[in-house]
């Protein structure tokens, strides 16, 4: 239902744009969301983009259809302004929200803009002081402090006085020197009888986080606790920030990705900061761990040359027993290392798990080794009990791949290191090891 | 921070527990937070896990930390109680948590707790009707609607009457068909003089998911527009729930997993619900792809027996080179997929995309086929200009790895598939029978 609204606009909008009717175009922007036109603008082309965004008509509804967009559109939009046009936009973000957006541009870019910006940039400079990925680069600024000394009715006031650019929903308590000493929400707030003092009817030692804390602990503690915004302290616990729920939305969609891209041995940070040398370089260490085993495996195929020299269609074969072997090693490790991190599996519970991970690998094992055999048969390499042999090389391949697939992730995650890396390259690497001696002593024995 | 509380709390209550002091453990679990405790809970064996539950002292507290335990721990605890102690506790839960515990048990034992449940059991087994993985079956049945003819003043007294379990942040506006007809934000609603009408404050024509509609969907309408909450209505525009935002948080964490397992080629339902018979069943169409592409290569191979037979020690090295030309082209695949699904990167720059993965790996291939060259000069294999022809054979490889991991996403992107599915079985499948021709090819042409 959302996404066929979102393609109705966006439909709209590019007939009318392509048509030059400006005005029907303008009128259409005006009646919608900032988020279903950011939805629109990421799906244009660049040029279409330029066009629906300059038709928007004032920095304020500028400045909240840039904040709402995909990292490439918004990037993209940025390059074609100078810095007098980004400032002006900037200028109506609230200030995580600007400085989220100069650190994706390049270092020149940004202080031209912070420069064009002027008095407003002090808020998003301080920001920008924080260590990337802590809870004080993506905190906003922009949040209700009282001094615990009100009275719930002079609260009520001074939030009905509060032009917020961002909405709250919790009323931060602070002593005397800012220090943050209590937390209400707005519901608990109203239900107060009007002369209660904030500090009697707050909620004493808040769960808080500190600048310098990892974003990726903050969005735990928020999914773990049900929050809606957690307040950020300095070293000297005085309330600085908010993080809010829609930050850690962002945040939790960014490590599921770096999870993701470390199975695969590389990293975010080559999405993030493109550069052909970079990419290769995080790439390179994983490569090298594979090409180490590859090294091994040509020693031991070395040695079984005798082999191999009289049936050389075992050859032929090697590579369909390895690939299977992999295939099957890497989804045991991604079920077991997704079940470890979501709390389906428990590292407790070994047996269980390598009890069902075998049991699915062998049935598989059975089908693909006799769907091998026929294979063998049919294709008449080799000598008679040829079939026999590739058929058992890649049983014994496949059980033994889903033996470290499974183990290798629950070993790490014993040990107390990330079990996605584990599914990446040890798994990989020594699955194939492992695969190519089997199916050579395996020939060895019957041939 | 929140780290190191929280193993502090693990610490102290197992040593109390092992020590039998019962009561000093009771006293420390009535200071503590639900989510800490469901969080130390889950770390500990079950044994204990069972002898620290058992100390909570009401079924409120039961049924909150039960709701915040991990799958496979509240699993757990469950199977050791009998229908009435569960009902006893579900009772106490909101109906939404409430059937989310029930849909993970077996159909016979949720079937008992729900007859022991008794009266309250009517809204649960509403929700158990809902398909799973939709807005309904997420969605919680407390919030708060009121009719579009109150004043805001009467509105506030409303909200001070109501004792509800979950926090609400938005008040719902109904007219007397109950049919949604607009929102206000709690903080919208103090700003409001007293003797406004709903009706005349209210944010008309709210976004809204109908019960059908799927959670993904929810959970990419809530992170985009930035919401806590949307509301759920029925197809005739009833109100008949609200989706939260900690709801949708468990959603993307889900979502995440299951991109993650589809590149593996496998899916959830396996992670959810273990069995070995379904488990291999899910698994197998990947698998018997990988097979298909493992036959092809075996005819390639056979091909080329007269190259191979005068050359042995090719075969030592095809491992190696089909294994590092399927590392290069899962991570390129990975890092298109990942980013095109997080906006950084555009299916419209295709040109910049593969220009960025093919530099990178066109370095690898580089650095590596070097390596291998200089490997086989040292082992000394075969005929003279044999260490040409394998380090020959990884650079094609490699970099043709590279373009298919590289475009097969894209292309799949701009089909409208999903761009998962071809990083998983099409990229190494494929990627595998390329190899194989490309070695056979150079090793054909130059010896």
């Amino acid at each position: 239902m959302p996404e066929s609204r979102g393609s109705l606009l966006q439909a709209s909008l590019v007939r009318l744009v392509r048509r030059g009717a400006w005005a029907h175009a303008g009128r259409l922007l005006a009646k919608s969301h900032s988020a279903e036109i950011a939805e629109v603008l990421d799906r244009l082309t660049r040029s279409d983009r330029k066009a629906v965004f300059d038709l928007l008509d004032s920095a304020e509804a500028r400045a909240e259809v840039l904040a709402l967009l995909e990292f490439a559109a918004r990037a993209d939009l940025l390059g074609e302004f100078d810095p007098e046009m980004s400032a002006q936009i900037l200028r109506h973000m609230p200030p995580d929200d600007a400085a989220d957006v100069l650190r994706e541009l390049p270092r020149e870019t940004s202080d031209n803009i912070l420069g064009a910006i002027g008095d407003a940039a002090e808020d998003i400079e301080s920001l920008l002081g924080y260590t990337e990925d802590t809870a004080g680069a993506i905190m906003s600024t922009e949040f209700f402090a009282l001094p615990e000394s009100l009275t719930a009715k002079e609260a009520v006031e001074r939030l009905q006085q509060r032009q917020d650019t961002e909405a709250s929903f919790y009323v931060y308590v602070v002593d005397d020197r800012s220090y943050l000493v209590g937390v209400l929400s707005l519901r608990q707030l109203i239900l107060q009888p009007p002369y209660t003092l904030l500090k009697d009817c707050m909620v004493g030692e808040p769960i808080r986080v500190r600048t310098d804390d990892d974003q990726e602990e903050v969005a735990q503690l928020v999914a773990r606790y049900d929050l809606l915004a957690v307040p950020v302290v300095d070293h000297s616990n005085v309330l600085v920030g908010v993080v809010t729920v829609d930050d850690v939305i962002d945040v939790m969609r960014e490590e599921a990705t770096e999870d993701i891209l470390k199975m695969a041995g590389t990293t975010w940070e080559e999405v993030k900061s493109p550069g052909v040398f970079r990419g290769a370089w995080i790439r390179f260490p994983w490569l090298a761990a594979s090409f180490a085993g590859g090294f091994g495996g040509i020693l031991l195929l070395a040695r079984f040359e005798d082999v191999i020299q009289q049936t050389l269609a075992l050859t032929f074969f090697l590579p369909i027993i390895l690939g299977m072997g992999g295939n099957v090693a890497s989804q045991c490790a991604m079920v077991v290392v997704r079940g470890l991190a979501t709390g389906r599996l428990e590292v407790s519970s070994v047996g269980r798990i390598i009890g069902h991970e075998f049991g699915t690998s062998l049935l598989l094992a059975v089908t693909f080794s006799f769907a091998l055999g026929i294979v063998a048969t049919y294709l008449g390499f080799g000598p008679r009990h040829f079939p026999i042999v590739v058929s058992l090389g890649m049983f014994v391949a496949i059980t033994i791949a889903a033996m470290l697939g499974t183990t290798l992730p629950l070993l790490f995650s014993r040990l107390g290191a990330d079990p996605a890396i584990a599914s990446g390259p040890f798994v990989t690497t020594s699955t194939d090891i492992v695969g190519i001696a089997m199916f050579c002593l395996v020939a060895y024995l019957m041939l």
